[in-house]
């Protein structure tokens, strides 16, 4: 394991989070808020520790994909240790448990809250809130590979890492060219949901936070009622902006150069809006009957389902109070996720298309055993490591499901619960149903629970591979058997010395 | 597809099904039941149409796997379409689609039953009932294959296509003599069982039906409380036996032939006792205090782990009421199944040391790029087809799980209900959780999910693949053409004739 790079990119991190962290303190500010130095003292603090990590240019430069997995992993933890801090010293968030799980569920664009009232939270505390979905959105690492130049072949590795979908797709051939153009996009749909949110009559503040939230497909709102309060004309914007940001960011780059048959080729796309028309209006027969008017229910079954599978996870309704069909397809779409290459979490929908195909062609192997059948996407032929890797991603997806739902239910609560909210956490959405549904928060469930669902959000977050090998015994026995090898070798090269 | 062998196959199931409608025709007599003489009239409509279809040779040889599919997932629906007659004949079960889904939950030893008050239905339906597990639980066409001989390679395909498990254990060079082993294996385990139940007070009648419903691993039972009524020396005997019954025969080949070390040398067996101690201990702590002694909620705990993981789903008590860890527990043991090469059902617990075996490696080659990692089981390197097919299964397996929970959802039953039927009915065990629950029973389900049931209680105990292919368009079309061909070569050739 490469430990200095690693460092180096640790250090990195923690300024970045300093600048972000002077955005709360300047709303902060701005609304004459004493909470406002808690943000200030905290990004004095990671610029002090992050400047001494990052300052020392690695010795080693050889950086692999395990590497930057770990690198991925670690960056990801330490952003939610320093990033939990203000919570705790403005006491908004008062233990250490509650303040870490809001902001891994905000860095990981999840959205679940703990905090009951949200409309009593200071607006330092409310944007940073908001401000953690955005970058969590879009990726800490990707953001750092935009600005600082890093060495040899850590951006491929790191990319792979922390990018949503079953491969990476360089839009341009360089990589830090590629992270500029995603941020350089995903800044300007931000903006437009922001002038949109505008015109519609919210506040500066409220704007500000919604479209950063629905950016990162979060979740986070500044209002008890999420987006409930608002007017239709906000929900249908948020609704068309979720559903923007679930989509891969490589079709808005072929839009900006023009190549629009290619932005309206992928496959992967279609089958996405395919998925939101046709469950919306599924669930808009099934529930038009509970709203005064037809158009409030069209507007509840876009939105919620635009939530869902984006894992956006606002809310306009108790979709708990639904019947079954809406809950179970609102379930079912929790596992879906958005396309690949989005700010979307959630399986996504390009592994579905893969292992749909793949079932296809075992079928079509058994009726024609002579013929040879390919797996196509995109009018490409799939390689067989990709097949075998998004089949193991759902079974491996499967499994940490089965543990954490398992840990879960120690606290005896209903199997609906436990269920959905394993499912909401993994999945980076926000709420389940039942105990864990849209009216209910997470305060409640116990400090085991909410360190499975920490790691379940991160494992879900960063597609579930850079966790377990973090925890995976391995890497560990190997870094320690690599750093005794070093020690005895300068101690031997000493020893040596001494003896001339 | 060749249609003259499939035809002869579903002659000789036919009259296979004849032979064994003997048994009620007979135990009817003997209690003097006039549902007697709706055994043996439809005994003889099966006679007459099967030695019509069996009696002609086929012309053409060639069988090709789709074709043992096909033939076995038709044998087993027609198999049901007639079975299900001496119900309604009866008047016990008056309407087609409760005695087709009775029927396909007897054979496919699933055990849910429509029948609300079991003890008013007559001795020989019951016994009609237990008979379809026992035979269900080994596979009709491996009992076909055992005592006629069948054209050159159709057995291998229909043992493929109906023996529960990742990879077909040949036990024996010849597959007839593989059949014929494990067939008597079964009658004499069957038979121990019987005895042990007698000694235990049981009436003949009520012994013979359990110790069948038993070694099918299937769960209907005589008595309306299921086993919950008889002494604890009888539940445990039950415990005992479903768990043997639940592992692979290949064992007990072993033991017969003094190969003791082999025997134990099986890795799923190994964790399939684990996992039946496992959990039934952390059951036991979970329950102990719902029951007056601790001796009674271990023999709950055992009996009701070895009744899911075993796919039996036999009930001492209603595990509906147990708190959610338990519950959790056992929802996840309605996934797993029992060993492959056993007469249970389920998912089967060598699938998933495949897959985590996989996953394993998987991570392995992240950590150590360059090393090669080869999956073992049982001490010899999986192919790399198994793990492929394997994978696919799970996926596979939670497709049709997702279609069926929409399905099924639309009725409008809570989520639990309707997961834990789909569950039940795809794992062929018998009783779910909450609507489904072990003192419920599936008569008030509507039609729809009635079909979906049948479906899924075919698809889990013919390991998906055979049904989907029955209802995959491009076997049909094949067929059609192949035919359309025929006829056209036989025309011309006859159009010629007369030219000349």
């Amino acid at each position: 394991m490469n430990i200095s790079i690693i460092r180096r990119i640790l250090g990195y991190v923690l300024l970045l989070e300093a600048a972000l962290l002077l955005v709360p303190f300047f709303v902060g500010i701005i609304y004459r808020e004493k909470q406002a130095f808690a943000y200030i003292v905290v990004a004095a603090i990671c610029v002090a520790i992050g400047a001494l990590m990052a300052i020392r240019k690695p010795k080693n430069t050889v950086f692999y994909l395990k590497d930057g997995c770990v690198a991925t992993a670690m960056s990801w933890i330490v952003l939610s240790l320093f990033g939990c801090l203000p919570f705790l010293i403005t006491n908004e968030i008062p233990r250490f448990i509650d303040a870490l799980f809001e902001t891994v569920s905000g860095f990981t664009t999840t959205g679940t809250t703990i905090i009951n009232d949200v409309e009593i939270i200071s607006h330092a505390s409310l944007i940073w809130r908001s401000l953690t979905h955005w970058v969590g959105g879009m990726g800490v690492l990707v953001f750092i590979m935009a600005v600082v130049p890093l060495s040899g072949g850590s951006n491929i590795h790191l990319m792979k890492a922390e990018s949503p979908g079953p491969s990476v797709g360089k839009i341009v051939p360089k990589m830090r060219q590629t992270a500029r153009w995603l941020y350089i996009i995903y800044v300007f749909i931000t903006f437009a949901e922001f002038v949109f949110l505008l015109t519609g009559g919210m506040s500066v503040f409220e704007a500000f936070a919604t479209a950063t939230a629905t950016a990162g497909t979060g979740g986070f709102g500044v209002k008890n009622s999420s987006i409930g309060g608002y007017s239709p004309y906000i929900q249908w914007v948020v609704t068309v902006f979720m559903i923007l940001f679930g989509i891969n960011f490589n079709a808005y780059y072929f839009i900006i150069m023009r190549q629009f048959k290619k932005a309206l080729a992928i496959e992967e796309i279609k089958v996405y809006f395919g998925v939101v028309i046709g469950c919306s209006m599924i669930i808009f027969f099934n529930i038009y009957r509970m709203y005064p008017t037809a158009f409030e229910a069209l507007t509840h079954s876009f939105f919620q389902v635009a939530a869902v599978i984006t894992t956006t996870g606002f809310t306009t309704t108790d979709f708990d109070t639904w019947p079954a069909i809406s809950k179970t397809i609102l379930v079912m779409l929790m596992f879906v996720g958005a396309c690949a290459g989005s700010t979307g979490g959630g399986i996504k929908i390009s592994r579905y298309i893969i292992t749909v195909k793949s079932v296809g062609r075992e079928i079509k192997s058994f009726l024609h055993p002579k013929s040879v059948n390919k797996v196509k996407m995109d009018k490409r032929i799939l390689d067989s490591d990709v097949i075998r890797t998004t089949n193991l991603y759902f079974i491996t997806f499967i499994m940490i499901f089965v543990v954490s739902l398992l840990l879960v239910s120690i606290e005896g609560r209903d199997l609906t619960t436990n269920f959905t909210a394993v499912a909401s956490e993994m999945n980076n959405i926000g709420p389940g149903l039942s105990m864990a549904g849209p009216t209910e928060n997470f305060y409640s469930f116990t400090v085991l629970s909410k360190l499975v669902f920490i790691f379940d959000m991160l494992a879900g977050r960063l597609e579930l591979f850079p966790m377990l090998m973090l925890f995976h015994p391995a890497l560990w026995k190997d870094t320690f058997k690599q750093n005794m090898n070093d020690y005895k070798k300068t101690k031997r090269i000493k020893t040596s010395k001494t003896a001339e």
